[in-house]
Order: C-alpha cells, then structure tokens, then sequence
C-alpha cells in the first residue's frame, strides 16, 4: 500500500509518518512506500518501506500531482496555513487551504483509483462560541477565514466522493494539545503552551480567563483517528464525510489542574493570566463542546482523560522538545 | 445608484433588469446606471438610465472586474450553470460556479467600497428529500455538484462579508416556477413544464408522482426577494448571510388543481405521467419543505398562492413564451 501525507513536515505530520514507519502497515496491509510532502521537504524517518520526501507548494497542481503518484491508496491532507495567519493574510489562506485542497481533488482524481482522502478539518469551522453542544448534524457557520476554507474544503472532499473522484474522511479535529515545540501562529497556540512552558519550567501566560473552556484533543487521539479513518468501511458514513471526534470540553482551570496533579504546584504557577482580545476574539467564537455521537458509532476513539494527555506530552515529546530548544 | 446583474440574460436576470427599468430607482436612490453581463451581451431594456450591456466568461476576473466598475453598489450574482448541467459536466460547473464566485468576490473587493452582493443559492444545496422540513439553521449536505457549489458560494461569500470586503446577502432560491420560454437542463425543468406546457395548449409528461412535493416560489417573489436583499439593512443578519425564503411546498397533484382551477379541466388533461430515474434521482434528493421563520423576521415577502402563480404566469409571461415558440 502507498501512502501520500500532505503536510508531512508539520507537527501532526511528522508524528503520523513515525507512526506509519513503526508501524510497517496499515489496516492489516503491508505498507510499500510512502511520500512526504511539505513547503521544504520533510525529514524522512527511518521506516521498513521507501520513503519519497518532496518539497512544493500544495497550492501548485504538478507539484501535488508529483506527491501523488499511480498506487497510491490512501492520502493524508494536512497541508494548511493555520487559523491566526490564514486571518491575518486573506490571500495566503485562500490559496494554501482552498486552491491546495483543489489541487489534492484533482490529483486524486486524475488517478482514477478513487484514494482514500484524510481531510483535517477543524472545530474552526463552526461558530456558536463558548455555550454551544454542536449536534451531529450542527451547521458550520465559521466566524474566520482559516474554518470557512476548511468547510469549503470538506464539500468539495464530499461531492468529489460523491461523483466516486476519490473516498474522503474529513476529520474535524479539536484544537490539539501538547504541541511539542514553539508557539505557534495558531490563535489556539496558548492551549498547548499554558501545559508545555511550564513542563519545560518556563512562566507563560493565558490570553483567556481560567473559566474558558476548549474542546481539545491529544496528538495521541488524532493519530487514532487518522488511522482509523484510513482503514474503515466508509459507506456507513453515507454522502455525509464530516466527522466531529470525541474530544474532550475542558476549561483552562481543568488542564492546570491536570498540570498541576501529574507535575506539582510549581508548574501550576508558572501560569498568569493576562487578557488579551485579539486571541480571545477569535478563539471565542469556537464551540465548546460537541455531542459527537456519529463518530463514536462508526468507531472513533475516546479522548483520553487530561492527566493522561499530560503524562503523554511527557512520554512522547518533552525530550524532543526540550532539546530543540536548547533547555 | 449603480448596479450590475451578472446572468443578467437568464429567466430571472430578464426579468430583474425590466423591473429595475421600470421602477428607475432602487430602495428609493435613482439608479444611474444599469450594467447587464452574460455569456453573450444580453439585450437592454429601455430604461431612464444608461444600460451597459457585456458579454463574457464570469470565470475570467478581467471579465467580471469590467462588469463591475467603480460606483457600483448594488451586483446581483445570478450566473450560474444550473444543477443537471453541473451534474453532467463536472468540470464546467466547477468553473462557472465556483471560480466565476470567486471572481465576483474578487472584483467587488478591489472597489474598496463593499457593494451589496445578492447572490442565488439554491435549495439543491441541501439535503434531506421529501420528508424534510428544514429548520432555519440546518445544515447544507448538498446531493449533487450545483448545491455543493452554490453552498461553497456562499460560504465563500460570508466570509467576504465578515472580511469586510463586500455585503452579501445569498438567498436559497425554491424551484422558480412557472418559468417561460423552453425546458432547460435543470432537474427541475418538469416543475414548470406542468403548468406552461397545457397553458401553450401542449401536452408534457412529469416525470414524478402526483404525491411529488418541490418547495417552490413564483418569479415575482423572487424579484420582491432581490429586492429587498439587495435595500434591507443587513447588520440584523449578523455573521451568517444566507437565507431560507418563504417559498411554498406544493405536490404536483396541488399544483395541477390550481391549473385546473386557473385554466380548466382540459388544460389538466394534457399531464401525462411518465417516470425519469435520472431526474427522479437528483430531485429526491430536494427537501420539500422549509420553515423559514428568519427570512420572514428579516422582512422577506410571502409566496402567493398557486393559483395567483398560475395567473401571474398568464399575465406576465404566456403570450411572449407563445411567440418566442412561434405558437
């Protein structure tokens, strides 16, 4: 099986590759080669099948025709300019999250062999804001740029699977914490750093009040779910290829709880909060919450509890981060 | 006031240009220009201002940038490929209505000044079929690749809006009937053929049962719609600019009373029933129904009834459909 991830360089990219690499299969079926694509091309992890790493704009179509060769059975597309820069730069936005899932479309379809399509949507998608349960079937009204493309992405991803282009999962992920690393663009960045600084023993502060409440999920969780979305039988998901995941609803106050259990009151105080209303402007505006039913039916993991999802920072990525940043 | 109508040589494009002419003003400004833009330069109407008339591709951005000059302030976005043409050619519907939106979107931004867009979406946007009653927020699952696009539209419009880089209002159009003229490649060409073909003295088959329900609305509550979109004060409507219209559920069986009510028993008699699969497959796929409270708190007129349809149809568009058809 040949497998193609778009965005293979980004943070959720590089953890599925290893995955993939370790995992030498997918769905029961030996995996035979894989391609990483990403703006500069991604480093390849060691891995029992050949790894292809190509750099390119996901906005140019020969590009991603390139990333997507003949065989190629299951893509993974990741590539995408997040929520805070996709608002600051209109243009850049529409040509990385629309023109580039055109891009993927047609590339797909031109091989004739109807790929399976992993789509990261986003929780971005939806308005509704802090007191919102989004429903199975809650219409995505987007209050920015970056979760408008990413809806437009899923109905393209739809119909094209409708007309039998291509397979397509779109997977509507929460806001993703433990970002290992460095803050990111992300107007959700402080999600990830209000658990991470601290573990890494620097203060940070949180642009939101301790009442807020994010539905998150774990690095660990969205690789669950990518990997299930490439093996299961979609024709129970119907025309309807938009999955809200079980995640997690946790307030600020919950996740430095959770901090505060696995790594003591010092780390827990390493955190100040400091408002600010650019971040919580947008941020503000995504659903807490989501009933997510749909996908616990067809097979999508649980979230894990918080203190969990710490010690799993801790396990997987503190080291790593740690060294990349010279602490 | 300036104001462009792109389609401006379709059914409703027609019609909306000789209302415009008529009235000489809009929302109570004096119109000062009149620019009608289609795939061929549609005719002008006389009219007490200037008409500019331009032919070209509403997928070419210099095309629609020329449709679109300084000082406009009002542009009705009515081109489009309708829904089984879209349906048969993929590729050509993506085209015209999905890059034509785009650059529409991107001409309007380039004036600086946020025109008023009144965009027609279209019920074919979602799902649901004959036993739906779609409530104001549900959601678009579009069953074909019109809707898809009309449903992309409008987010791509929304966005726009909440961008500030234009103030659109899209409205999700019923099946418009009775239409003049001939059948034409939409699914739902039978809804008017029902009607106008016995009102021409001719004999139709409908290629759906009597019990066959469409949620519909007349061309004159259409152009009362653009209307008031396009002269409404829009800031009630908040981020989300799509909306449901008042239109009526009717079955085939109702409507074909009213045409016997309107034009007597033999014009009924000129019904056959014959069933299409392939139009049958796309049109079931249509809610029925709607509740549109929104779009009645927002000011949006209420469908006649369907008698009125069937005599406004006689008064308005019978004899020149007879002479187009050289009856």
């Amino acid at each position: 099986m040949r497998i193609t991830i778009l965005g293979g360089g980004g943070f959720l990219g590089k953890k599925l590759a290893a995955r993939l690499a370790r995992d030498g299969s997918l769905g029961g079926k030996p995996i035979t080669g894989l391609t990483l694509f990403d703006l500069a091309a991604p480093p390849a992890p060691s891995a029992p099948f050949p790894v292809q790493c190509l750099g390119g704009d996901v906005a140019d179509p020969a590009a991603v025709a390139a990333a997507i060769p003949a065989g190629t059975e299951v893509v993974f597309h990741l590539a995408a300019v997040v929520s805070a820069a996709a608002e600051a730069d209109y243009d850049l936005g529409m040509k990385v999250n629309l023109n580039g899932t055109l891009a993927v479309l047609q590339a797909c379809r031109a091989l004739g062999t109807k790929p399976r399509v992993i789509f990261t949507s986003s929780v971005a998608s939806f308005g509704g804001g802090q007191d919102a349960v989004v429903p199975d079937d809650g219409r995505q009204v987007p209050t920015n740029s970056y979760g408008a493309q990413k809806a437009i992405g899923e109905l393209l991803l739809q119909d094209a699977t409708r007309k039998g282009f291509l397979d397509a999962v779109s997977i509507r992920l929460p806001t993703v914490m433990v970002r290992p690393g460095r803050p990111n663009k992300a107007a959700s960045s402080f999600v990830s750093a209000i658990l991470r600084e601290p573990l890494l023993g620097l203060s940070t502060d949180c642009p939101v009040p301790p009442e807020f409440a994010v539905w998150i999920c774990s690095p660990r969780s969205a690789m669950e779910w990518f990997l299930h979305a490439a093996t299961m039988d979609t024709s129970a998901m119907g025309i309807d290829r938009g999955i809200n995941p079980p995640g997690r609803s946790a307030t600020v106050a919950k996740m430095l709880g959770a901090l505060e259990a696995v790594a003591g009151h010092a780390a827990r105080e390493k955190v100040g909060f400091v408002f600010d209303k650019e971040v919580f402007d947008i941020v503000v505006g995504w659903p807490a919450a989501f009933e997510a039913e749909r996908a616990r039916r067809l097979g999508f993991a649980e979230q894990e509890s918080l203190e969990d999802l710490v010690r799993a920072f801790i396990e997987d990525d503190l080291a790593a981060t740690k060294a990349e940043r010279g602490l």
